[in-house]
């Protein structure tokens, strides 16, 4: 039997859509598994899904996961059976569905002594969060998987960086208690992009990775703007700008939508004031009549671990 | 009297479309300005240009940009007479408006001594270079002042950073003797970029932000692709992608459109090879029946200089 844990992470980080993401320490998944003699790969057991999830091990993003990444080691006979323990909400925004993939090839990989390096198992993991998602994002399996603030320059090769994690940044996620699938998230958004905001987002992008690589909080934040994605998908947040103008008022480096959303995440410089922005942002919410959960974290530096 | 030499720039970089741009150490342009006891801010006289360029002040990028600082000095009473000097091709994509623009500000403000800063005299370069482009773009005028490598976050706050030089970054610039107008390269370009291409050049933007900062030479060639702009000017070039081919057969890093071109850069790691590389880039060119120089630097560290 081998366990496995995999963190919740914030896909795009605003000016980085489908290309930039981060893992943060909690919450995150747990997977376990074990060898069976009965041939196949089952999921027989998952918690914390309210039932919303499917057993099918092709529809699962865990089992798909597992499926895929036995194909490639050429053990089709193995009788594998995985519990996922879901302690990520679904359809949050934070990399739920990453979350059991990655947990799931990192337990099958030590499971069977297959030694893959966790760059390797990418392509495995990617598979599964695909069966939620309909396309190959590594935009949340990437952190997850690797941990830190991940930047994808290319999908289909795996070209994957991490980018220097500043010290003493801190991660706020505000979790409203509302449903937004990522399919519905996806059809809203634009086929095009205007050129000035294209301009705009390039070098905001650019420049938010070389506020981290050197350490400039203050470029950090004032690259942290994203003029393209949000502006598209406030609207599926009821109090959206409230909540982030909040986060902002009180010194956020910047706020915007953790992957398709529900989830808003904040970034800080230092996390003395932190845990009282999101009580504020939640407030926000609650004048909305929306309940929310918060998430205060450093960025996770280790990604996915055995347990 | 005092003598200022401003340097060559490769706007864009490819994949930093009005974002980025860096500055090689020749040609370049020399700006004399005199104190004249005759009211009023005069071209007396320009060389190199060919005739093509307005001596009107307000109409020539030295003039509005020296107009514009001595407006801010509030020395409106002031005589000037500037002589512009040009080495730099007119609408070759080189920077030649920013270059002239950009040495004229840096003598006035030695010969007034005004005491400002590189910084401080961007609006002014940018304000004069306007009057050749149509708007405020600082992806010339920042490397050509500044020197090295820039990106600009914003263009009307001048948050402008300058990125990291590999040491043993080379630069190729293979000038064709067509002629290109920038409201023309600018004209064609359409409206909005396809969501995928957006997606693609952030990630490439950021990628090369990266790989500079890194000193990760593989990363810059593999980030160093324009899937947005490129593709819409190149027909402006005959043989662009020939010649281009070249080059990347040859090992180059990247390869594209300086600026509004129509002079294609080339990035190398190392020297050794880059004049070859040059001439028989300058070969595709001639079997179009297209004369062509070749310009071979390093990155230019030190921007405008007094001389």
């Amino acid at each position: 039997m081998v366990k496995a844990y995999a963190p919740a992470s914030i896909g795009n980080i605003g000016v980085g859509f489908d290309v930039m993401g981060l893992a943060i320490d909690q919450p995150g998944d747990d997977v376990i598994v074990r060898k069976s003699d009965n041939k196949g790969i089952r999921i027989t057991l998952m918690t914390g899904d309210e039932g919303k999830l499917p057993y099918e091990t092709e529809k699962n993003t865990a089992g798909m996961a597992v499926l895929r990444l036995v194909e490639h080691l050429d053990l089709q006979g193995i009788g594998l059976d995985i519990e996922v323990h879901k302690h990520l909400p679904l359809g949050s925004g934070m990399g739920s569905s990453a979350a059991s993939a990655v947990a799931a090839v990192v337990a099958v990989n030590e499971l069977l002594g297959a030694g893959l390096s966790k760059h390797e198992l990418l392509p495995f993991a990617c598979a599964g969060e695909a069966v939620a998602s309909g396309s190959v994002h590594a935009d949340n399996v990437a952190p997850s998987l690797l941990g830190g603030i991940t930047l994808i320059r290319d999908n289909y090769t795996y070209d994957i960086h991490n980018l220097n994690i500043p010290a003493g940044l801190y991660v706020l996620i505000v979790h409203p208690a509302i449903k937004i699938l990522t399919s519905e998230a996806r059809a809203i958004l634009k086929e095009h992009v205007p050129i000035k905001q294209f301009i705009q987002q390039t070098a905001n992008a650019a420049s938010f990775v070389l506020g981290l690589q050197k350490n400039d909080f203050a470029l950090i934040g004032r690259a942290l703007r994203d003029v393209v994605i949000e502006p598209q998908r406030a609207q599926l947040i009821p109090g959206f700008y409230e909540v982030q103008a909040v986060a902002m008022a009180a010194g956020a480096l910047g706020c915007s939508i953790s992957g398709a959303g529900p989830a808003i995440f904040a970034l800080f410089e230092g996390n003395s004031s932190v845990q009282e922005v999101g009580t504020a942002m939640q407030k926000v919410f609650a004048a909305h009549n929306i309940s929310s959960n918060i998430y205060v974290s450093p960025v996770n530096e280790k990604g996915a671990v055995l347990c």
